[in-house]
């Protein structure tokens, strides 16, 4: 059952993750109305707290935030006591006796929305943690397959790219797996985790693999910074093995669905064309994840009252 | 006619400008309330997407959503996915499947409102754009000098300083024009752009030319840059030339209104005695950018609708 | 009486600081409320105007002006016209004519708060100017010691640290000597400013002096800046001398509260066991510091109107 906090897909069941999404389809009429506004967390104050910059996930939350009606107070690391040298804990000491009622954070170490949550009545959404988890992530991709396809079971989704170091992957083979869905990983060895076969998923080396064992194909995110840690011997080389096109996307056999995480590298792991067309789900998921987040503000703010 | 967008004053015609200021007018009286808030633009979602720094604009901009209840989010530079290497029109497409109504945009390259527009349905407002426009400006000008003066046709208003660079003088030669005032330049030849006088205006090098013909005084900032660049000897010899000081006020033939973007130089374009001067506009113009700027929220928000 | 302005605890008498108090208490009810909103001060403008890096303060503000249905906007040094060059008082008569009804700021330079009052109709809270005071620190500090003691009249408070430097202990110093207490200053002579006993304070270099006359024990930040300076040997020998732990706490002859104002140094004035211990006020601290900036606003935007 969705809990108090909302940290890692890993645990939640099912049943869970369609709650969430059922609630998102309610919400959906808000977004289509002239007055975007609802009352129901009026009151409330979440804190967004982001160490790492992010347009899309905070601007997300902070939209999702405000049409609710709660007050939306921004905590980014520039602007923070971090950089007195204030201590983690001291921070979410401070955060909590201000009255924070639930914390969105974000930030580059791995573990750090479980640690805050250690000092709660605060509840806390994980909206990404180093290569840990991105949960929020792989519910509006829930919810946006869901949308398209009517349902996840059965789909052969396959997600390219630094599997390696990727918590939207991370969230998404888990959420993908307890709906129902066959998982194909695809990345040259070296952006492979080790035991990722224990999850449940199949794994492949070339995009032709999956050609014809593809729905959903969820592009990654390649990160520059890989290149130089020498993953791979070049992001031509890289675009030119895994990248996708118009041209490669004729080979699959059915008619696939393109997602993405962003933001995109075009010409690196995804082709302009690609991006532009209308296979991309790419902006359906951006627009998707406001109802999403708001559904789960909505959820989480109800836990424990 | 006022369209979608608000993105260069050369499209408007006279009729346009002066609903605006009409609408601003009626307007004036929220500010004088005790309660500084009307429910206009209630849950709808105005974007303020900074990629320059800005204090009364992006302000300015801020309080005129807020007064009339917009939700208003603020995307900078430091804090955006542009550090991530993400292109312009992902990062358009993002805002908009977020949900923006509407984008509030200054950036240091000219055309990126314009370009921005093309991925709506969101309206687009130009807050500044490199050496383009700066519209709201020239309209809360132009809402000034109507308050003091009046009207504008019949005007002589003569503007001071490096025209070739300037945005907001762009704007204002438009605005100014269309309305029916004549319009003086005043600058060195290398701060004048070419061909600027097929715009119907008068170009002059000295301010002792202007001296009979002026009724409001409007001076541009003089960016430090451009004496790097070698467009004038020294910022001592420019405020020599054509630095305003009350001294130099008492030359011209009239009383004259001085105005000026801000921010300013003080002892360079302008003498702090003229600057603190009852003379000086300069307070009404900030004071006058949140009426006008809320009169154009709510002019567009109606557009298309 | 409470001016128009809250810059310095040295103008308010006992009275003054009472009636903040009382309101604060008074406001209390409001943040256990299931829905923390009173439309008080709707249609307000406050602007946080924050030229040195804060979390606490600034967030404090910002909660306690949106609890009461303000409009605030915040204002960064990195995101102001600053950057630009432009004057201090120039800043100041832009958000006047912006419309800020109240300004909160803070700066690292001493008199800033009393410039920008110059400059009013708005009315400007110090939230800390360089060496000088931060009022409503002391306030919050006032507010939390009657709650745990009852009555400050009659207590023995105890300073700890860098006194010299620091517009805490300033404030506190006057808000403490005006309702009663009795004050010890305790630190190594480089870090207690001259004739600071004419404020009626008693001056102490030992720990060990104060074991028999401390009710309440106020620890401050050390600066790691003033290491550099040489004003005391080194971290390590100052939290030998003068830092604070369980041990030490057990030496003196009544049970101790310790406060701080925030961001601590684990390890250095204060130890991890007394920073998470009983006796620690600092959450409380934080806590009470937004319903005492609530009683402020409101008694503030009463005056003068």
């Amino acid at each position: 059952m969705l809990g108090k906090n909302l940290i890692r897909i890993r645990e939640l069941n099912a049943q869970d993750i369609t709650d969430i999404l059922d609630q998102a389809e309610a919400f959906m009429s808000i977004l289509d109305r002239d007055i975007k506004k609802v009352p129901t967390l009026r009151g409330k104050v979440i804190v967004n707290l982001f160490f790492e910059p992010s347009t899309r996930t905070r601007t997300s939350f902070e939209l999702a935030g405000k049409i609710l009606s709660a007050d939306v107070v921004n905590i980014s690391k520039s602007t923070s006591s971090a950089v007195k040298g204030e201590s983690f804990k001291d921070t979410a000491l401070t955060i909590k006796s201000l009255g924070a009622d639930m914390i969105i954070v974000r930030d580059s170490h791995t573990g750090v929305p479980e640690l805050l949550s250690r000092y709660g009545p605060f509840k806390v959404i994980n909206a990404g943690d180093g290569s840990g988890e991105h949960p929020t992530q792989a519910l509006l991709d829930m919810f946006t397959i869901r949308r398209r396809k009517g349902a996840i079971e059965g789909l052969d989704v396959s997600i390219v790219g630094d599997i390696a170091h990727s918590r939207v992957a991370r969230s998404n083979i888990y959420a993908l797996t307890k709906l129902g869905a066959r998982v194909n990983l695809v990345a040259p060895p070296t952006l492979i985790p080790r035991f990722v076969e224990s999850l449940g998923v199949n794994v492949y080396h070339r995009l032709e693999d999956i050609y014809d064992k593809t729905d959903v194909l969820y592009l990654l995110r390649i990160q520059r910074e890989r290149e130089k840690a020498s993953m791979f011997p070049s992001l031509r080389e890289y675009a030119t093995l895994y990248g996708v096109s118009q041209k490669k996307l004729a080979n699959f056999d059915r008619e696939v669905l393109v997602m993405h995480p962003g933001p995109i590298n075009r010409g690196v792991e995804i082709s302009a064309d690609v991006a532009d067309s209308v296979s991309s789900l790419i902006e359906e998921q951006v627009r998707n994840g406001v109802v999403v987040r708001m559904a789960i503000l909505f959820l989480m703010a109800r836990k424990g009252d």
